[in-house]
């Protein structure tokens, strides 16, 4: 924990540097909020520098739970002291926002903040999203959960038994890509034409598919710049993807990712769910101009954009908008919603369900009818052209129950905080998936900041829950966990 | 199929009987519509005589589906001959919603139709109810569907090895029980002040759990008449209990009763969730009188009897209204929404998901968790003090998983018809769990008539493949059902 503030408040340092650049006069609060947080950090370091450095499997749960939680709290500072979110509710649901990378705001008016703020609410996603990596392809498999086992042979890195050297070395080769990801984005978005400040504000909340913007309007307000938003659209899909697979596309075994399963049929529901979306939306648009459209979407490239634009975010669980598509057809607002609970690939910096367990989740059931039919019958699942274990995929629908279980117990909880129906299910899909922008009354074009106080904590439970897949935080409220063994 | 068209024709000469006794005008027409239906059952019969009565399994599951169609076919005919549904489409949605006892209806005016009609509306539920006592005690066990296994042992008769003498003399003891509760409950609603005519057609449609009912209004047609609605209350809770159960209570096994688990938690759900709904429209209706609600709920009395009387209307999937619950408060809407996923007992002749399964995935859910910790461990699940096989455990996660995945394409295919998000969804939960109304446009107020045509298809085929497992008829869609083996 300790480690973990010294990070954070050297990032805040930085947040504090770009506030300085810019004379955005909440320099001194963010330097203040740096210091804050690396003295915790440095005092919580001394008091257990004689601590073992061994992690045991059961540790591993709550050091996962604290770590995110103790980088949301100490978060917390910059907007606090500056002013910027003068309330902690508010303040902790945007921090925690920014290191789950959901993206969901409360905030009303971004343009109107300090630049340090604008860029330390960025840098939140970018933070989590480099926690994501490690913990989805390092971490999880080791703690057995939701059949991230699946992918534990597969990170780079020696192979060794030993948890620390491994973690270590996986995550700088995939922090480098994360890293050289990023740049690349800003180099672009600023060639096609984004200021510097908003090309690395979006490239940081793109690959982390968090969706905090610069900008009111998020991605809308470059509705007239298509460059600007196809670029913003390659690196969503890169970020969902497993960083695995860009590690080994990097390394030139590009017949190691066309090979993947998960990539393959991440493509493949990709393309079909735009066509099925960029159809409809073509089609309403020209029939009826105007009428069910918040923007004009009559040309082609524009309905087609749209809809890849609107399908990619909300798969990859980024959140950016380009419009309202909450307001296009009756259809494609169920279609959206259903698409909250698909999620990026397993070993992205994407929340929700992920396309690995959907996947393994169908054949399962496809293959259960077998079995039905012979029920003498072992008839494994095969996933990667390998047999996948009866636990593993036991694990996967645990996780899938689990999930659907969390997401109506969410949304009976705002359903009785008093939000209307629509946007109870709505918020409650998209905190659990990552996603930031809901339905009803939390609609892309709107925001989360009338939630009441207690719809705000619970969302931001939801959050972590579904970022941290469940099991890792729910694991802590079982007596199992704290029976001594 | 010969043998049930003539049960069927049996069935509707008793429907004319009653159009015979009321001189409603539509006597011919039903008569001929029983003499078709016995004339086909007798020719098909005639051309099988020489075939095997032997029944594989395989062919079970073909004779549950086409069964249940076939009914559905030929019970369109009283609605089509005598002009009361003129429209082949609504006639077989309001037939179909009859035998799988969902209690949608496309009809406007219920109360202008002839009373034969209406008869054979409330016979195709009581029939459809006949049906699933039998399927679920004596016949899914043996398909192995979705953890019904787990009552193999349960269901009263001789434990034969022989699926045919055993099904005989297991429907005979609980059809007695059956009828028993609806001459029972006819008598006490007489003596509570319906009509014999309404009195018989609510009965039928209670200890089905279907929900059809002879007035335009529902139930809300009593709501000066408390006694009448404590007794349809009575009765859905014992049409949604397991009627092995009901068995044993008349042989004086109480203690058997008693110590069953389903029952039990069957018990705590309704108290706890009849507590909410209570609190929250007594709460409202004290607070804004008259602003939320259709009706006056201000008294303590009437609150609770409006609140008890929809828990188990949803709970058992009945469905009968005596207050538009999607409109008490936003709350009370996401929670009722919920309900339509509970389902009754396993046994009853209720929809949904069931009590058992919910429990089962729950107990499994948790252990789920002590298992991530103590990965070597085995861990099974017990259920009524006995260990549930891995096996009949992953049956019933899988029914699950299926009935969420049914309900999200469901609703997706309602959205792409044409429909709103809330009814979209409402629709498809209202229809697979075979519970009649719904929300938004589907409202308790409302009714499936404004559904375009294809909905009213797919609204069928959901009721059909929730009313029996899912499994029974998405089977017949598989390539493994039809490769020889």
């Amino acid at each position: 924990m300790g480690l973990l503030l010294l990070c954070n408040g050297g990032f805040m340092l930085l947040a504090a540097l770009v506030s300085g650049l810019y004379q955005d006069g909440v320099t001194q609060e963010i330097t203040l909020s740096a210091i804050l947080t690396l003295l915790i950090g440095i005092v919580a370091m001394f008091f257990t520098r004689g601590h073992k450095k061994e992690v045991k499997r059961k540790e591993g749960y709550l050091i996962v739970t604290l770590g995110w939680l103790v980088m949301s709290v100490s978060g917390i500072l910059p907007y606090y002291l500056s002013g910027a979110i003068p309330n902690i509710t508010d303040a902790f649901f945007e921090t925690i926002s920014g290191y789950t990378t959901t993206g969901a705001s409360i905030l009303n008016d971004i343009e109107r903040l300090p630049r340090g703020i604008i860029f330390w609410r960025s840098l939140t996603h970018w933070i989590g999203g480099m926690g994501i990596i490690v913990l989805a392809i390092a971490i999880l498999p080791l703690l057995g959960i939701g059949g991230m086992q699946l992918f534990a042979a597969e990170a780079p890195g020696p192979n060794a038994d030993k948890l620390h050297p491994r973690i270590t070395d996986t995550a700088k080769r995939l922090w480098l890509i994360y890293v050289g990801y990023t740049a690349a984005e800003t180099i672009l978005l600023q060639l096609a034409g984004m200021t510097f400040f908003d090309a690395i504000n979006h490239a940081m909340a793109t690959l982390s598919t968090g969706g905090f913007s610069t900008r009111n309007a998020s991605l809308a307000y470059w509705n007239d710049q298509p460059l600007i938003q196809y670029i913003v659209i390659l690196f969503m899909f890169l970020a969902g993807g497993n960083f695995v697979l860009s590690y080994f596309a990097f390394k030139g075994k590009v017949q190691r990712v066309l090979r993947d399963e998960e990539f393959k049929y991440y493509g493949i529901f990709i393309v079909l769910f735009v066509i099925v979306a960029a159809v409809v939306v073509y089609t309403r648009a020209n029939v009826q101009p105007g009428e069910m459209f918040p923007m004009v979407l009559g040309e082609g490239e524009s309905a087609f954009r749209h809809a890849l634009f609107q399908v990619v975010a909300v798969i990859t669980t980024t959140g950016f908008v380009t419009a309202d598509f909450t307001a296009w057809t009756p259809f494609l607002t169920v279609f959206f919603f259903g698409l909250m609970f698909s999620g990026g690939s397993a070993g992205s910096t994407a929340g929700g369900i992920k396309i690995m367990r959907h996947i393994l989740i169908i054949k399962n059931g496809l293959l259960e009818f077998k079995r039905t039919l012979h029920p003498n019958a072992i008839i494994p699942v095969r996933f990667n052209q390998k047999t996948v274990t009866e636990h593993i995929v036991y694990n996967i629908i645990g996780f899938f129950v689990l999930y659907m279980l969390l997401f109506l117990i969410g949304a009976s909880v705002l359903g009785m905080l008093g939000l209307d129906f629509v946007s109870a299910i709505g918020g409650a899909a998209s905190s659990l998936g990552n996603v930031g922008p809901a339905f009803g009354s939390l609609n892309p074009l709107s925001n989360f900041s009338g939630l009441p106080v207690l719809g705000k904590w619970w969302c931001a439970f939801l959050m972590l829950a579904g970022r941290l897949e469940l099991f890792t935080v729910l694991i802590l409220f079982t007596p199992y966990f704290w029976k001594r063994t």
